[in-house]
């Protein structure tokens, strides 16, 4: 198959397949998801994706009928469905279908969707991001990855119809993270990255770029930045699991970034190494 | 039809109707909606609720390909298919349907749901609520009436597990409105409820509650109040368009209001006469 959507047992193509009217998510955006990428049939980082995706579903009080290792197998059997190429792995449950109400039973069955799709994934060390700053008005549940995105929606339209490549949030001058990534700079040779907290979403790639800082010598520091300490840093550093260290090289259309190619070219070597040792065929 | 539900011109039962997987309200709860009730075929205040629903729709920059004419002829219509009785109004419209991506064409169509389900409407004014309060985490956008609803679901989902019939916000101790309405207090012969910001939704019942309480002769006052001075208040007023005006007895298990009850009364009496004269039939 050239692409594959899952939902509660059903496979089809992603255009096909359809949603009952009554999915809560329809409704409220009642679920959380996580997503991540696949090479040569190999899922990236799955343990931990599927270990976020089990802490979401608790922090908003969502039972599984799954186990996670259940869903592990079935991830990697649709996977073998697929054509052999660079994939986007996406998975969500809602917390149900029922008639629309608030509140819903407790005995109230999830509902799993999953969806593949072609996604070459862009590892040009080269590439530098355009992006904008925003003022962060999301809610106090980001470290949740959940279907309540609008505001993510609304900043990501607005930087692309600016021919940017993303947002960074930021509470008065404290960075957050980004419309769907999360932000670190590197100043002085620290790798610094916002701690976790209720706004900011525990990035897997944030995770693995600061492990790769510390084995690299560098020193780490999960504090809070501000968005002149930014502007100022010696490199400003976007990543998520699609795009696992993006660099930027202009902020609301100033220069930044580009005093420390060193250690910035180290670090993508490391991560980038990571992901193709991982994804190389067994 | 006992209940009813649209999308896109399509019509069926509630439980019938699927919708597509790539709906943006799936993934990101990229819609907004509104919702009334109806009686004897007529639905109340439809013209304040199709102005709310085309408002919030600019607000987040979806573009229907329907005019607020036709909606409402839409609506009217389906009701007319509908076994006489009260029943609950809903209508939402999502960004449209595209592969997953935070960001959308300028050129994507909406897509429009509606489900009408009995709602036996309830304007018995002896019923007294009682209530909990929690710490308002939601988002900066909640004038806007978005499918973004999970804050409110969990408190909810809380509210019914403690027995309870809904939770006042606050962001600290500023009362902003509840999980699924509006609370106004009366204090001293004046009618109390927050001012319009993007804290709160611009409540219809509210504002018909405002209009009521200076025909009555009552002050009326825009302006904030805090979790005491809503404890200490004479009277507790929660309202939305299917609750029109109810009151509230108990908050967090203190008993509060009871001290104004001629003029609650004059106030239910005015709200609801204007009900069921608007829906009265032809």
């Amino acid at each position: 198959m050239k692409d594959l959507a899952y939902y509660n047992g059903k496979i089809s193509s992603i255009s096909e397949m359809m949603v009952p009217f009554n999915d809560r998510s329809h409704f409220f955006g009642d679920g959380i998801y996580d997503a991540t990428v696949s090479r040569n049939g190999i899922i990236f980082k799955l343990t931990d994706h599927l270990e976020r995706f089990f802490s979401s579903m608790a922090l908003v009080g969502i039972n599984p009928d799954f186990t996670i290792t259940e869903l592990e197998q079935l991830l990697k059997t649709l996977v073998g469905k697929l054509d052999e190429a660079d994939y986007f792995i996406y998975f969500q449950v809602s917390r149900g279908t029922a008639p629309r109400d608030h509140s819903y039973s407790p005995d109230i069955i999830p509902n799993l969707s999953i969806y593949m799709s072609p996604w070459p994934i862009d590892t040009d060390k080269d590439v530098r991001l355009k992006v904008m700053t925003a003022q962060d008005k999301r809610f106090e549940f980001c470290h949740i990855k959940t279907l309540n995105l609008l505001p993510n929606v609304i900043a990501s339209q607005e930087a692309t119809l600016k021919g940017l490549d993303e947002v960074v949030f930021h509470r008065d001058q404290r960075v957050t993270e980004c419309a769907h990534s999360n932000v670190s700079i590197l100043v002085n040779g620290v790798f610094q990255t916002a701690p976790l907290d209720n706004w900011i979403l525990p990035g897997i790639a944030r995770k693995y770029l600061l492990l790769a800082s510390e084995a690299l010598g560098f020193g780490t520091s999960e504090t809070p930045f501000t968005v002149d300490e930014m502007l100022l840093a010696d490199e400003v550093i976007i990543s998520s699991s699609a795009s696992i260290c993006m660099v930027v090289s202009e902020i609301d259309g100033k220069a930044v970034g580009g005093k420390d190619p060193e250690r910035l070219r180290q670090l993508q070597d490391a991560v980038y190494e990571d992901f193709y040792k991982e994804t190389d065929s067994l």
